[in-house]
């Protein structure tokens, strides 16, 4: 099998100005998960907002099996041009999609699912403990049944989505909230995996059980060679003969 | 139990000129299915595409618990901000939706679906056959096993939509295709039926069985008069002490 | 509407002896349940393990539209024919069932499900936090976005059942544990709500908004009565003609 | 990645004694299927149902990743320890299992189920047309949007299985019924695939198509080396300090 082509995306302005981002990720989020993703044999470019065409010029889409997506402060910066060719990528192309953390709040996210994707945060550092619903799911293997995550911001429901195909994490978190943790959907021919772990002002994505979530997921999410291209449109002619009912 | 409050929105466009479609709905497709519905006991108004604010200014959207939606020829005329207020108040508001036939290709399904919620289509008049596919689903009562549609225009799979929460019918098509006609959606707090059967220049919106199931779909997709509003956004306060973890 | 026909079953061992239980339910569990529903205005029976055909003979299962199911202790002492039989009424019929609690155990949750609904469990007394995942549900309708019982028995993932059509509510414990508890699905003509909170040693079944969601359940759970009944087996003559293909 | 081990059963009956089937299939449907999986590098046995322990010893079973079902006339003959057995190895075990054609009506499917698995059938040798309904999945890969099976045994709604999962295939047939020939399910850690074309008097089980989709089957089924295993019961020290409530 050849080796699945993956670009990490990141919104990377929180890391470019002193700060806890800055001190806990100093190459960016984007480094440790790119890292952790080439260390799984995987071909792994990063992209970031500021970059000519955010990163993402066709000739990088082109060359795309999984993007992952974080992106927080500047949501709206990114281009309403890209958020429809990543869609149309995604859903007639085969594009795996990996959401990670306040991507919920993304264009692109909030595009695929068609809902407001909104949901209750708290940032006090509490735990968080992410269990595994669906052990079935290719994004649960190896994750062992529950793990903690000792200071992490809390995300908690009603998360505003879709009911996604196969829920297949579940959080709690010890102020009182519980959250649909990591969801499974198909769109078209594409398949998106949304993961809330991971937040600026802590070191979750060191985290070994957060990175190996997100290299099942970009696993996952990555079309087979041959998905079937759907033919859409007029198609006059039946493959059947068709008899008057008159 | 207080009245339903259904608006029967139609795009009215094929009506207005000479040809078949003004030759079988008079009055416009929007007709058959509203005075249907009245039978019913609804309460019910019609909007339409060229009315001012599309017929459907705030002050008719607030009296309307569920909405109907056919559209065809100008999907593109339909205002953008109209599109993303009805989502809103589907998603938030809990406003049903029932989207007719070629109301597939409207902006408002395709944001609410988040895919392009393309298909395959033929229209010569061929036999349709309708298949309950789902027996338990409120819009499925008091629909025969099966029921057919002597002449309907061929929607054909690949439909390209997210996986229904409920799929009720299934079509068998003359020609050779088949069609998921009836999918049922949960979209935030809102109710979501899409129903395929129904087409200009076939009078299926006269059929008794094409009005009972959209009679059916309009009763399901209505709000609970005390369906929870969530609460979304910063929690600052935890319901619960936290303690902490370092 | 004629009025809503219901059983509520109840294992009614654990109450029958001195102790806890009886000391908060002297009349049973199934007591303060069924008043709750005759108060909503449903024409309510109550039925036990003991009494002759385990209190349901096919007279009453005739006359029942839901059927709520409370056992514990003595799963075993279930008849493998009454088993046999509601899971046809289910099925076939359209009977409603709304399974509570340790009813997750029982031989006819089990069999529907066709997996082992095994879980966690730990009875210390702790705080139970239920909160609503889809606030279009009917099940969810009046229920505050998150309710609290103060002590409850803890049950916690991974449980072991079919992901449901509809996931309703999750459950935080102050242990540390989430729970999928409020799972609606369908088998064949029937809908199966099931409602994790409730235990014989603590008086959760006098909660209000236990029992609201109870009520919801069994009116969700009830058949339309004009629900479709397929036909099965052999249909010799096609629909349409057919050809020969060689 | 070590071989995948795979388990053709056939219940073999039909084949042994002259007739039709027999002339098809000279060493049983099994080995058409086998043979195929084999070509596909797998590590294929096979077994049948008048074998000692119908051919599953728990040393077969032990050394087995997926195992594929065809029974017809003798569904009752298998042991209920086996299918007790082979349920438990799915859903706890992470067997996954293909179910073929009239497997529907196997003991073992109608358990993991919970449902009747009835549905309407007939035997004209029409058309049968696959369509593929969710170019997403696993198992759609490689195959046309739409094929062909000339002659076919006609399998229609109402099918009383659990909604599935995936609903991956939709097949047309000439004679005027739908049915989800192709349905995915996870029950506990396991499995399961429902693909419904294969006839005991029709050489489907030679189509290239058909055989491609059993080994797209059997490589979604086959369990993650490290798909996780659940730990259930009782847990009675929390995971987190629990303070009175009182």
């Amino acid at each position: 099998m050849s080796q699945l082509r993956v670009t990490v995306w990141n919104e990377y302005r929180h890391e470019t100005h002193p700060g806890i981002p800055a001190d806990i990720y100093p190459q960016g989020m984007h480094a440790p998960i790119a890292e952790h993703l080439r260390a799984q044999g995987m071909n792994v470019r990063t992209a970031t907002l500021d970059q000519p065409d955010h990163g993402l010029p066709d000739s990088v889409l082109d060359d795309t099996d999984v993007l992952t997506w974080w992106g927080h402060l500047a949501h709206d910066d990114v281009s309403d041009a890209l958020v429809a060719k990543i869609q149309e990528r995604v859903v007639l192309g085969a594009l795996g999609l990996v959401v990670l953390h306040s991507g919920h709040f993304s264009k692109i996210f909030k595009t695929l699912m068609g809902t407001t994707c909104n949901l209750k945060w708290r940032e006090i550092g509490e735990r968080e403990r992410v269990w595994v619903i669906d052990p079935s799911h290719p994004v649960a293997a190896g994750v062992p049944e529950t793990f903690e995550i000792p200071r992490s911001e809390m995300y908690g429901e009603r998360f505003d989505i879709p009911q996604p195909t196969s829920l297949v994490f579940v959080s709690w978190f010890q102020g009182g909230e519980v959250f649909r943790s990591g969801c499974a959907y198909e769109r078209g021919r594409g398949k998106i995996f949304y993961f809330s772990p991971g937040h600026e002002t802590y070191p979750i994505y060191y985290q070994k059980e957060v990175l190996h979530v997100i290299a099942n997921a970009v696993r996952w999410a990555a079309p087979a060679p041959d998905a079937p291209a759907p033919v859409y449109g007029h198609v006059p002619v039946p493959l059947e003969h068709v008899t008057s009912n008159e």
